[in-house]
């Protein structure tokens, strides 16, 4: 895919950093964004260390970043998704926005989905940026397979759902910085009411099984 | 695991069908129920016909088989569930009953997943069915592939929940008649509200892709 200017909502994160670094060895530049500056430069370093081949990741403050990127990457905790995302409405406007972001709470018996408004995160996304095209996807893979060094997570799939035939296509491509393989198409945006919730039945395979547990779709050839 | 009878509320739809064919294909006694009992024994003679060898399969009103049986599997259509669990309350008593019930509906774009009192239907049977061990499994396989004569699906993975170790453990085990391994442990029985309505993001896929798509987790090996 061409090359893009990436930025990374929540790019501090485990899951944000892990995606980041996946996108900048790949070629992208990417900029993480962060609350604090200060602390997105040092994960933008953390990046640049392991990767002192790849186009230089920067941080700056989510709504820098997020002005300054083609596409966004939505990598942040639910709690505060909606304020955080209501900010960068006008930022966001005329992107493409990808949202990996996964509604779940913890109990005693584990993981478990939270009930969202609008259904799921990424509907809530398209909701309060209107003139984004939000695309869910990057929902089930692990930070630490993300930030380790093998060279691909060829055993997973990237399900990418979204109402905007031509922005998912986008991001299906990009999944192949993750996978090697291009992202699956899964459908309407509303099938992120699916995608969000199973990382719990993932993490709770997880738990049980003492595994790093991924999600792989069989019926499908590697050419998809 | 113990040759058992295993009863398929729901027999003549193309699921229990095809799970009940598998069943006798290991050698357990298959019971298939129905409101009908003729269209019982029907579906109970296409079994048998496609496998001579296997034990005879038989067919029965749905409170009759149940009530005959050692393990109950639940495969009806979420539309008339909870009547229909309701009524077999007290042949389901200190029974495992296994739901694969999947609480969908289709409009223009595609599948999507019912809201559902109890937040699944397992977990509804849980209710109606109080004296009895449910779990959730077998929601994924596809019913052409259960009844085509593919011996074993291989390459997708069951996934059971349930709150009672050792009924979970007899799915797991009854699972590898479908997949010839032992089905994966995803959790407590609320982990069915993300296994159910999966089956629309694979539906979904299906309908993209041309295909017969199926589930498999990444990171547990074959022995589990």
């Amino acid at each position: 895919m061409a090359l893009q200017t990436i930025a990374v909502i929540g790019g501090t994160g485990p899951q944000g950093k892990g995606l980041g670094l996946r996108f900048a060895q790949h070629g992208h530049h990417v900029l993480l964004g962060s609350r604090s500056p200060d602390r997105a430069e040092a994960a933008a370093a953390e990046i640049n260390a392991k990767s002192p081949a790849a186009p230089r990741a920067q941080g700056g403050t989510n709504s820098d970043v997020a002005a300054a990127a083609d596409l966004v990457l939505l990598a942040i905790p639910f709690a505060g998704h909606d304020e955080i995302v209501g900010c960068l409405t006008k930022a966001l406007a005329g992107k493409i926005v990808i949202s990996c972001v996964n509604p779940l709470a913890f109990d005693r018996s584990g993981p478990y989905a939270l009930g969202v408004d609008h259904g799921s995160a990424a509907e809530a996304a398209a909701v309060l940026a209107p003139e984004s095209q939000v695309v869910g996807a990057f929902h089930h893979v692990s930070a630490s397979a993300l930030w380790s060094d093998r060279p691909s997570l060829h055993h997973e799939d990237v399900l990418v759902c979204g109402d905007h035939e031509e922005a998912k296509s986008v991001v299906q491509e990009l999944a192949r910085s993750v996978t090697g393989r291009r992202g699956i198409d899964a459908g309407p945006l509303r099938m992120a009411r699916q995608l969000e919730p199973w990382t719990a039945v993932l993490i709770s395979i997880n738990k049980r099984y003492k595994t790093q547990s991924g999600v792989r779709i069989s019926g499908i050839d590697g050419s998809h």
